[in-house]
């Protein structure tokens, strides 16, 4: 019989991998939790009407799609069947698809629950996602999003507390990181004043490889994308940007000067800076200009948290968007919001070893087991040390002393409880040490007080 | 435009039933702890080939299947699309199933990752599961199971922890409960000794209904169900079977003293009961004969709990099994386990109206905000608030103080932190109890311990 496996681009977690991810989620949802957010969760499956056309097209075929239940052929003439228009059919077999991202069932959410819902509104949520991504290193087809949005205000407030709330997590996490902003009525500033709107994208990749390839090959780029001379020539002050943030947003207003959207950007990011001067932050906030992630979605300040030692992609972005709940018919809702990586977290914590022991603890005392005399006197004393909260486990079968120890290790229990005639007699355990090989007897209470 | 919705059976979780959810999967997921249990997840996807055959022909009819990806048509002729057999095509369109139970995906976890368990393995699972069941009251096409399994260990010590991890869960819930137990071998006795083994779950049917329906109806009904006058005759002292678990243990080590397999039950059920007297239980625990919860499935120990002071159906059950894993070719491998009704624990919990209020609370303080000073004044004092661990939010526009407070009403926030001139200029906030409407000046300190 073959071995069985896992669908290709799917992962199994094991009890080791999970106390690392609960650790990621629990911190994450903490932090939420401090700034008054509250969690939802969406069904798994949604219809397709929800989420056909939001991710353009690319995303619709990367949809997983269901097949509708029972008689799925009903209603579809045999022309259809050996016409073979895939799009076309899966539309008639399948009414539902796996959720793609948690942004969509949020908007739909919010629309659907409108009236119960009072704004703003703080939600976080942390559910995996499927896409139908050719699997690779990094990227899988089911993983988790950990995202947090306000809805229904405009206050720039709420950048702010998102921006603290990246902070404090990458605090606690330990990891050393930059926090980068940009806005994004910069980059339309940017595209008004050298005229040349339609561009954005192709400059800000340009600019972005200036650390790499240098000044000459950054403006050779932008020529090759057609940008004029003239155009070339006016960026130049943004391609060599450079300064404390203060700087930046001074001179960032005399070269937006003449875009009134230009300098309403600026002035967004200026009373960010502000406000996040008057709480500290662990981690640094750099204004960087060539920040665009998914341009054609954010609408005002754009996020991105990098690691600052490890070569890994961004482990946290986000930004503010308008709208979010338009393509459902309720216009007008804005909102801002983030979205830990929680795979690259892991990757990154993994890489620095920066678990917290305790977060990977299971079980601390193993009691081995003698048989059934032995086993019938530690069943009270079991109780009192669960009791108690420390969390144990009475090996199920009196088998060789040797195995159970190995099965400690394997479970890296840090400590074992012996009790044969002697101890039970003396009425103690023999306490032994699974790191230091020390043993000690004590009572009960004794082992109580060692864990607490 | 329509007004969006999900797929019927499914549901949207609301910040406060995401709050119960959480209270119901942490308390569950401690007690699982306490005992040494370690979580792993599976993928919501598994390969249909895992899938199929291993809930009945009904079962594979209620599997939620996914379209493959790309040319779902490739290699399907003209013919065997108008053909129809729509159980035949399903099998071509479709590679991937969502995961039905935890139980078979746990099975394919062991198989796959055998070398790297290390046995008896203890694991628990809290995830989603997929039914294309007809929805109705409480059946839902997405639901949780929280299931916990012993395997590799054929100990009735894993009984005995099951019953105390049942009994301390509840406890922790408040909820009255009877811990139901049986033992699949006792039936089987009893079958033996009437000679009508096929008829075994006509009988426990039958016999499950004495307090509803009187003896002599329960007798009609065997005879109704084809048991001759000699079998329901031989049946009357188990129907009768009343007392302490102590005198039921007694009558029936005689009346089934002709089976072997029918006294190796009693001496299981024995056993267990022995144990458990020597860790005091919360929970009444019983012995009923009636029970039979998926007979062909079960080998050993039957478990059900039923609540005391709700109409409900079992809200846990578990039992013994053998050979989980041998329909995936690796044969030997017993186990035991129990699945906590997460749902049903739901409306429990909400009817007896037993959830604690800290399980409940989000947001502890809102800051009321007046404007620009006030809210720059405010920013350190919430930086200090909430690096003492309180959870409190800012309001993060400077609206009318009303809608401010009614904000606080909606999301249940009991405080609110009031700072104008006079505040700011005394250093003090004004902290209101939304529940009394009382008022006090405190001091930053003040309001931190206020919490502690």
């Amino acid at each position: 019989m073959q071995k069985p496996s896992i669908p290709k681009g799917t992962r199994d977690f094991s009890p080791v991998e999970m106390a690392k991810r609960n650790y990621i989620f629990n911190t994450i949802r903490e932090v939420y939790h401090l700034y008054g957010y509250q969690q939802i969760e969406t069904p798994a499956m949604e219809n397709l009407s929800t989420l056909m056309g939001k991710y353009g097209e690319e995303g619709d075929k990367l949809l997983f799609k269901i097949l509708n239940s029972g008689d799925f052929l009903s209603g579809i003439p045999d022309e259809e069947l050996t016409e073979r228009n895939t799009n076309k059919l899966a539309a008639r077999l399948c009414e539902k698809g796996l959720r793609y991202d948690l942004t969509v069932p949020f908007a739909r959410f919010v629309v659907q629950h409108r009236n119960e819902i009072h704004f703003p509104f703080k939600r976080y949520q942390i559910q995996p996602v499927w896409r139908a991504d050719r699997p690779q290193k990094g990227r899988y087809r089911e993983f988790y999003q950990c995202d947090g949005d306000v809805v229904g205000s405009d206050s720039l407030m709420n950048e702010v507390e998102l921006i603290q709330i990246m902070d404090e997590v990458f605090r606690r996490f330990g990891i050393r990181v930059a926090i980068k902003m940009n806005n994004r009525k910069i980059l339309t500033g940017i595209a008004e004043i050298i005229g040349e709107a339609e561009k954005i994208v192709d400059i800000t990749v340009a600019i972005d490889k200036l650390d790499k390839i240098g000044l000459e090959k950054v403006n050779e780029e932008l020529r090759s994308k057609g940008l004029s001379e003239k155009a070339v020539e006016q960026l130049q002050p943004i391609i060599l940007l450079n300064g404390s943030n203060q700087e930046k947003v001074n001179r960032l207003k005399e070269i937006l000067a003449p875009s009134g959207t230009g300098l309403k950007g600026v002035e967004e990011l200026q009373f960010i800076l502000e406000k996040i001067e008057k709480t500290s932050l662990n981690a640094t906030l750099e204004l960087d200009l060539t920040l665009a992630r998914g341009l054609n979605y954010y609408t005002g300040a754009i996020f991105e948290v990098k690691a600052l030692d490890v070569q890994i992609g961004s482990i946290t972005g986000g930004g503010r968007y308008d709208n979010l709940t338009g393509v459902f018919g309720m216009p007008g809702i804005s909102g801002v919001g983030i979205s830990f990586g929680a795979d690259r977290i892991f990757d990154v914590l993994n890489q620095l070893e920066l678990y917290p022991e305790n977060a990977l603890q299971t079980t601390q005392v193993l009691f081995v087991n003698f048989g059934e005399k032995e086993q019938d006197w530690l069943l009270p004393i079991l109780r009192e040390v669960r009791a108690a909260g420390i969390r144990t486990e009475l090996y199920p079968e009196a088998i060789k002393m040797k195995k159970q120890m190995s099965y400690a290790d394997a479970k890296q229990i840090p400590y074992v409880a012996i009790a044969g005639e002697n101890e039970m007699t003396a009425g103690k355990l023999n306490l032994k040490n699974m790191i230091t090989g020390e043993q000690t007897l004590v009572t009960t209470r004794e082992l109580i007080c060692l864990f607490h």
